[in-house]
């Protein structure tokens, strides 16, 4: 589909239909959100995915039992991995291989500001994987659209409760919850209007921010191309 | 462009032409940004957006002298907004307009729940805010290459220096900067081969997450759709 079509359809979609979502589709997807952009390049993304079973019946219930985690046909639990060291090696390698590097030693240098990176309090290393994995989670839910396949981000979950249940690796955060599948006929959420969104004109701010903030909700007119 | 190939073509400039964008491609690229979902659609993100003069150079000073900074036609900071607070009566209004809530007592429910929202401390408001804003990153560096408008993300900056050097409110948190530029003639980012994506096989989990720690990459045939 052309983007500015992807961009004016896509919604948060609640309500799914029964249609079982190909397993040749679904890593489709995943392998579209690994072509997200990362500081780096270290992706530090991870998908725990939850199709048939249990998984996502345990699931519902770590996340305030929110009916279309298991109305879905597929729910992902996006995870960042906290430690920026975890792949720089063969990251770094590769950059030197392809000739993005000119010598091992300025490979070496990066090494050692990741390493800093990695230094860093747990609480900046959960914000520096939130934001890479986001990125990569945006991209999941564009091409799952792109197939036809709705996706609703959730943030609404206990992160402890979750990490218990499923048995995360400590060095993970679950930075969210995203439900694949087909929406249902007539779903509400491509029905009704889409709900405004804060307008150009209050979010851009050229030279400096000045918050005043007051705030109007607009509706961009659909896009036809 | 077809999102397959915006996905397969997509990637992080760090040279660029001298050509301007003009300003109403901006503002198309930036009203792309805001359709980005968001969790109860609370949309915290703002651009401070950075083009000719003196902006540009002050930014690069507080991204450890990277020249793309000056370099690119644009430099954006992109800010989250830390109070899940900020706009949540707006947006709960329009809901109630549009009849995605039922009654004022439901959306009163809804406020009380973000205003708990609003009380976890300060570096779980920066998570929250950094994923929701991450989302409207990635659609704002889509929608630019959709335009034939390279980007690229950065998370090297010092964030002190930034919030004194443009006097940032206090309640934003820079999430990161986007530079946004036509990329120079030959430039080797989109030259160059891709750099490696970690395969999906190391990175989906089906049912549950078991860290063998270690990494293969791999590059993904180029899209021709």
């Amino acid at each position: 589909m052309e983007f500015g079509e992807l961009l004016q359809t896509r919604r948060s979609v609640h309500q799914y239909s029964d249609e079982t979502i190909d397993s040749e589709t679904l890593e489709s997807i995943f392998e579209a959100a690994t072509l997200a952009p990362s500081g780096y390049n270290l992706q530090p993304w991870e998908f725990l995915v939850l199709r048939e079973g249990d998984g996502k019946a345990a699931l519902r219930e770590v996340a305030y039992d929110q009916a279309h985690v298991t109305e879905a046909d597929t729910a992902v639990v996006v995870l960042g991995h906290t430690d920026p060291m975890a792949h720089a090696e063969e990251v770094f390698d590769d950059w030197l291989a392809k000739e993005y590097l000119p010598n091992e030693d300025v490979r070496d240098g990066l090494l050692e500001n990741v390493a800093g990176m990695g230094e860093m309090p747990e609480s900046e290393r959960r914000i520096w994987t939130t934001r890479s994995t986001s990125l990569a989670a945006m991209t999941l839910m564009y091409a799952a659209w792109d197939h036809g396949i709705g996706s609703c981000p959730m943030e609404g979950f206990d992160p402890e409760a979750l990490a218990e249940t499923f048995e995360l690796p400590e060095a993970y955060e679950p930075v969210m919850l995203v439900t694949l599948g087909y929406p249902a006929e007539g779903a509400s959420d491509i029905e009704n209007e889409r709900k405004g969104r804060r307008p150009v004109e209050e979010v851009v701010h050229y030279g400096s921010v000045e918050a005043d903030g007051s705030t109007t909700l607009s509706i961009p007119s659909p896009g036809d191309d």
